[in-house]
């Protein structure tokens, strides 16, 4: 019996047999959905929505009936029950996937994807006759011969020596049928690895390597689908909070430098185990990887003495690393895995920064922008396609929750938007993932500051109103707090509260963002108005509530239609590059023109810094459209 | 008060003061004598010929006056007491030192050094500006372009993580002045090593990687002079004999490849613990090396499983092995020198003979040259400019003295020609270095089984002549053997005796050789009579008497001024490939215009082998010219 199964939004309609799976019905119709795991409902990659008609669970014998809630299910483990109308989302078509993460960068940097895709590595498939004593061509010229025919560009073609030791051996197992993975390393290639033939995908590893917290991606190489992501606060927090810390840390002990290269080292494989789990896979299936981050923090990852940055004039070991092998940067990933970091202009504006701007697509746009990265260091990017200028400085890790204690990181459970009224004396929020509340990630730190200030729960100066008449004020270790959510009503057993103390790193990491903000606009003379646009990136992630960014003094009072929280702008850049020849040669071009301006030498920072150490700021005329809130506390400037 | 000094053979007079050092005087004369220890007496190099005068040893009271028997000393431990007249030899000289060595090797050989040497390894020495505010280059960009800037062709320039680990406090303690040390890797270079300014030189290490025995010299790589030279037994040898014990070895234990690799690279480290304490350096400072050796020594040197070499079609996994860096390989010098390995035609015709045919300049000759390489593997090559096959044959390890009693390596002490007078029944021999007897080398063994033979000691069939009235014929464990020198006569403490087996072992050696000739020569069709020049190489070393050679049947029947004993041309290859681009650019020209012909699979090869058992040959008309031996044994061809 032939039931009727129509894709959307394709409209394509084709007949199935009873029983049979949904993954099967689409590639029949021509519709190419995602799938690494051969089908075993462990890649997660082939999810359609069931919008109505009759299926099962694969291998079971209920029958689910669906009519008013669609339902999503994945096609590989779901069998055709009856007539069904499914829609495929984008993210789960292979050739519309590239596509669709496309869509999500700028124009520019969609551009960049261009396909097809050019990560470091390729992968090659070549079959070879056997030697014989009228063909007795080695094991290595025999295989360079067959891939250079298929792919000549590749030529000089080298190899490398693991890869060489296993070529004998290999070649024989597989009958002179053989898949290589190359290295592509601009004036030649290497091959790195070589395995009886197969049809395996390439995976690549994005990585932003910021000094509170790691983010990474596992990326399919040929469709460029995300097929995991995850982040963890850095292991090098036990050494110190900020870059500088952790420089005199690796200065003043022997082993220093090796204790915080192997706390990354370690923060990275823990987060591998998770990201290899999510996407079922092996680390040393990951071929090559993208890394960005600070100067300091490419530094710690390399084991280079990162001391010079620490004093003026600021200099770091390299504007380009080479590109290196994951056995020498100690990744551990496939050892011959080539890895790229982003070059970075200067000692306190490193390759996250480079990374961002190919994100956001500054290289290209005639609008003049603002590119403001806020992590436990800050960094500022101004100008457009014609000229860039970008200065850093120090904001602390507060906004990544490092220090408070009602902050987790941003992952399941992570409250990221949350708003308190004070009529009913009640918060209303929302959790990634909808599950139950542990506490809150950057955006839902900084929307709880605004939401209390407008409430007056707190004032300008950032203290607590202790006159306010709430069971949530209360004192603990003589410090005056505000709960959030009750131990009964959140998962961690105890009260999340807000502290006074939390509040003033709070003040002053968003202080320190705004006056290198003005700061670096005075030096490059640019008026705040002629501002057209401003990507706000980092720790926040891209959840959070613009009105409340600009309420709070975080960035200047622009509309906020000209404002963008654009989350991770790093770990984007870093995607870009670990996919597209044009993004790394774009990354080159970017730090070639960038001007850094060390704001240290701007005697106005420091007055900039205490002038904004109140929300919004202690000049409200920069504010207008702040003027809405309660709180009328009168400052006298400094 | 001033003494007349004379160089010779350039007659350069000049004033010395009393006291004053020969190396002093000579370079205030404008001769550049070689000298890399400072003038500390450990190096060397400066070794010159006082012929006549008076000198004083340095920092000594004694006066040494040279009248007839010139007297060589080092010029910087000698001081001048007098008018002397002083021989500079040739390999003393800088200037000239690459020139002697080149008139050592074959014009065309010798036109592959023409200068500037091209090592793979280059230095040079910057002085960069500090960074300032106004300036501020990060380290590895600032170093590129002052190294650039002095040598432009050095683009690209990439350099090795160690390098960029040591790069901000190496520039940083050496007030940005340093030097670099560059591999050359064709399409770029790569900086492998940064210090302090020096003007140091770079070492290089040229390797023979022989079945039995391994050579190796360290090469000053910027006057191509040879500052240590030394031989060692290959610590393989437990594991076997010969390639294909060692091969069957390396498979059938699960850590045999890993044992036989340790072995080389063991036997490696022992030799550069005498090379290095020759010319007083530490192993870190060599920063190339070329190895030459068989395809299955290179396969075990670099831990590729060489198995398919044993079976048809004898297939070596690279004949052209990339070049890789010493850490990877294992050499114990400095980590990331860059290693070149000799490129090998085929499993049996390796990287050795490349090396040999580049020695002796066979790729530029019109004569119709035959190279026999005699090592454990014999391998024969046939041809001149124009063409070239080649062919192997298993010699055994005899002529390198393995499985023979009173055999040594070719060091002090060994025997290296000898002459037995049966009238006195006495032995008369030269020594290596004239000092105690300790054993026969290769060329020895050769000499004394031709002398005995010729004496009547043993016959054509190889028997020791039973009946001999000699006090050294005895029997030992039942088996005949010959006394060469009484316990009283050598430094071992015991007698020093030829025995029935190892004749039988050298004679198998020999009909090998011989009957390998043979084949090859009948396989491409030419008569003996047309070759115009044989070189023996390999493990007799350059000091075998030609005559004998031909009187055992070794090598056919030439005019001896057609035949030359040319030692180690494995080695003498490496040398030249170790210091200059046209010799690695000859060596794959070479391979790729050299035939392999397999004569296991020429069915005259046994035959020829079993007529060759006996000397010189059962078929006397072929040497006309060993006629005149006292054994006239009658020989019933097989």
């Amino acid at each position: 019996m032939a039931y009727q199964v129509v894709f959307q939004p394709d409209d394509i309609s084709t007949e199935a047999g009873d029983g049979e799976l949904l993954l099967a019905v689409a590639d029949r119709a021509g519709l190419s959905i995602a799938s690494e795991c051969g089908g075993h409902g462990v890649c997660h990659l082939c999810r359609v929505i069931v919008q109505q008609g009759r299926i099962r669970p694969r291998d079971q014998d209920e029958i689910i009936e669906i009519t008013d809630t669609p339902r999503e299910v994945l096609a590989c483990q779901t069998q055709v029950a009856g007539d069904i109308v499914v829609q495929v989302p984008v993210e789960s078509r292979v050739a519309d996937f590239a596509e669709a993460i496309a869509a999500s960068l700028s124009p520019p940097a969609a551009a960049l994807l261009a396909s097809p895709l050019s990560p470091l590595v390729q992968t090659a498939t070549v079959k070879m006759p056997s030697p014989t004593a009228d063909d007795p061509e080695p094991d290595r010229e025999r295989l360079n011969r067959a891939i250079l025919q298929q792919q000549p560009d590749w030529s000089p073609l080298t190899i490398d020596l693991p890869a060489l030791r296993r070529l004998p051996l290999t070649l024989r197992d597989a009958d002179f049928h053989a898949s290589v993975t190359v290295a592509d390393e601009g004036h030649s290639h290497r091959i790195i690895q070589t395995n009886a033939a197969h049809d395996r995908p390439l995976y690549g590893l994005a990585l932003d390597i910021g000094t509170s917290t790691l983010a990474a991606e596992i990326v399919n190489l040929g469709s460029g689908a995300i097929v995991a992501a995850a982040g963890l606060p850095n292991q090098q927090f036990r050494y110190g909070a900020d870059v500088i810390t952790r420089i005199i840390w690796s200065q003043e002990h022997s082993d220093g430098l090796e204790q915080l290269h192997q706390a990354i080292i370690d923060t990275i494989a823990e987060l591998l185990q998770d990201l290899c789990q999510q996407c079922s896979i092996e680390p040393e299936q990951i071929m090559t990887a993208c890394c960005a981050g600070n100067a300091t923090m490419i530094s710690l990852l390399l084991q280079i003495p990162p001391d010079p940055i620490r004093h003026a004039p600021h200099i770091h070991a390299a504007e380009h690393v080479p590109v290196l092998s994951a056995h020498q940067v100690g990744l551990p990933i496939h050892p011959q895995a080539p890895i790229f970091c982003m070059p970075a202009v200067s000692g306190y504006v490193g390759g996250d920064i480079t990374a961002g701007i190919l994100a956001m697509g500054l290289f290209a746009t005639d609008k003049l922008s603002l590119l403001v990265d806020v992590g436990t260091n800050g960094e500022i990017v101004v100008g457009n396609k014609d000229w860039m200028m970008c200065a850093s400085c120090s904001a602390g890790p507060a906004f990544e929750g490092a220090g408070i204690d009602c902050a987790v990181h941003a992952t399941s459970g992570a409250i990221q938007n949350i708003d308190y009224d004070p009529e009913d004396d009640c918060f209303t929020f929302v959790t990634i993932g909808q599950t139950g509340p542990v506490g809150l990630c950057g955006s839902g730190l900084l929307e709880l500051l605004a939401t209390l200030w407008r409430a007056g729960v707190i004032d300008r100066g950032g203290k607590f109103n202790e006159e306010l008449d709430s069971p949530r004020m209360r004192e603990r270790d003589g410090q005056p707090e505000f709960v959030i959510l009750w131990s009964t009503e959140n998962a961690t057993g105890r009260d999340l509260a807000l502290q006074q103390a939390d509040i003033e790193n709070l003040l002053r990491s968003k202080a320190a963002i705004y006056a290198g903000i003005t700061t670096l606009l005075d030096q490059v003379q640019i008026p705040v108005a002629d501002i057209e646009q401003i990507y706000l990136a980092g720790a926040f992630g891209s959840h959070l509530n613009i009105t409340d960014a600009i309420t709070l003094g975080i960035i200047p009072d622009i509309p906020t239609p000209r404002v963008a929280a654009v989350g991770n702008t790093s770990l984007a850049g870093a995607y870009l590059a670990l996919l597209a020849r044009p993004a790394r040669e774009r990354a080159a071009n970017v730090v070639a023109g960038l001007t850094y301006i060390d704001l240290s030498a701007a005697p106005q920072f420091m007055d900039e810094f205490i002038a904004s150490m109140f929300l919004p700021h202690t000049d409200l005329s920069r504010f207008p459209s702040a003027d809405t809130v309660n709180d009328k506390t009168n400052i006298v400037q400094g």
